[in-house]
């Protein structure tokens, strides 16, 4: 195993372990909500967001146990997005990372509700980061959850799910595809690395910086979902491959075809990299995750 | 028109006010998902909640322009559960305040974001108002928001709605029911006293007081429900009755009985006004305020 698959595996343990404490503590409320909730929080996510956020922080040199909660929280988000997006009512999903979705585990209603109790606790989980904090770390601190909730919410990733609702069935024009690629998964993953600027207070620049890597890195995710979900195979990638072709979806794919979207996301690699290297050693971790997402199987 | 009314229409105005303005910046995300949003918030509902925190907070001589935001948020999470609550998933209702529920205008999948939606947007809302605060000022306005979202979720609002769920088609034993009904609706009620005894600064007697007090009101408004369902009729409430029996829920009134129940509500409202009594005549407005909720028709 490289280094890097090493270092990626601790941090993925990491965050799981983080992610178990919250459920530890006893809960005063029907044991099978917490249930459906953990089903899918516990399903095998690579965790990439609260990665992403974790070691722009680390990289920083800012304060990691201040930005634990904003982590959990954002991943959260993430899951809860995945079982709404699942639902019969939408993407009408049956398999999720290898398992049934949730929905086909505890049924409609519980998903509805799981899901809204993830986006609800992750909204505990941030606030609850704040105790202890004053002064300049509790403003970082709200800032940092301000952006992760932009990002989630209308203007981001609800606006990108519904832009990519209503272009089913029709052939989009660029700058709708643009939007929806912008706001369906590259504003949740450049919040992450905005974030971790924020609470490590990094030098304007270096931030320009950053912030053009995640936009990179969340660009080339999304066209890698699109590729995979041609050239993808089911045990890989746990969930059925032609579900953009099934739903009548313009992606990046079918506008450009296969060819011109690998090219395009090997052309968003080796800016993301650029981007970093003046930033020097320190963002090794990050230079090789953007490689990850760039060229991950599943 | 009796005073407390003029009162409470003026109050209902402003609250519209201020919710409309949130809407009336220029919003950068599909049309559709605002319409679908500003459709349900804008239903003509009654918002005791935003009233019920701004009106606790005017009693006690808080900020009134401080505790705002979290008002209009709050209004926003009680708007989201009620589209959810109305899915064909969940109690499939077609009839919400004498329209069409949202689903049945914007579809299943629409009606699921535009929920989504209005959660986070309330969370956006309610960080939106830290600004420009600090000291004290911000960790009550963080402690408030905290008290909120414990109220809406699995610990509150949602864990009500689970317990709820669960307990259809069999009959519940009273700590059951009584779950049911302090979560399910009384929580995110005595969340709006507690944020404005917070924001208030209020004394820990007067806060004891005005704790009972909301704790009493939350039950008999979740009692009146039930009894509505039985007792109201269509065109006051402007939605269909009987839907407990429908979806088979024990409810206070299936368990004790219609007259029992209303004995109940009288009592509650009884001691809802003993309590706030000894604080004094800037609580007239509240005290009017659990009359209003006890004796109401709709």
């Amino acid at each position: 195993m490289s280094d890097f698959k090493a270092q990626l595996n601790t941090r993925v343990a990491e965050i799981n372990g983080d992610l178990e404490k919250v459920f530890q503590q006893n809960l005063d409320t029907p044991e099978v909500i917490i249930e459906a909730m953990k089903y899918s929080l516990f399903a095998g996510g690579k965790r990439l967001r609260p990665i992403l956020m974790m070691e722009t922080c680390r990289a920083l040199e800012g304060d990691l146990n201040i930005i634990r909660p904003l982590a959990m929280g954002i991943e959260m988000i993430h899951t809860y997005s995945l079982i709404h997006d699942d639902l019969p009512a939408m993407d009408n999903d049956d398999l999720r990372r290898g398992k049934p979705t949730n929905h086909k585990v505890y049924g409609d209603a519980m998903a509805i509700l799981a899901g809204d109790a993830l986006l609800n606790y992750a909204v505990e989980t941030m606030l609850q980061g704040t105790q202890g904090l004053s002064g300049t770390a509790l403003t970082n601190y709200i800032s940092a959850m301000r952006c992760i909730m932009g990002a989630s919410g209308i203007l981001g990733m609800v606006g990108g799910q519904v832009a990519d609702m209503i272009s089913e069935d029709r052939v989009i024009s660029l700058d709708e595809m643009d939007y929806i690629h912008l706001h369906k998964t590259a504003a949740l993953l450049e919040a992450c690395v905005q974030s971790g600027c924020i609470i490590a207070e990094a030098e304007p620049a270096t931030q320009g910086r950053l912030i053009s890597y995640s936009h990179r890195i969340g660009l080339a995710f999304q066209i890698v979902d699109d590729i995979l979900d041609i050239e993808g195979n089911v045990e890989d990638l746990g969930k059925p491959i032609g579900s953009d072709e099934k739903n009548h979806k313009s992606t990046f794919v079918s506008l450009y075809g296969l060819e011109a979207s690998k090219i395009k996301v090997a052309e968003l690699e080796k800016e993301a990299l650029e981007m970093l290297k003046p930033i020097g050693e320190r963002t090794t971790f990050l230079q090789e995750l953007a490689s990850y997402i760039c060229q991950r199987r599943k």
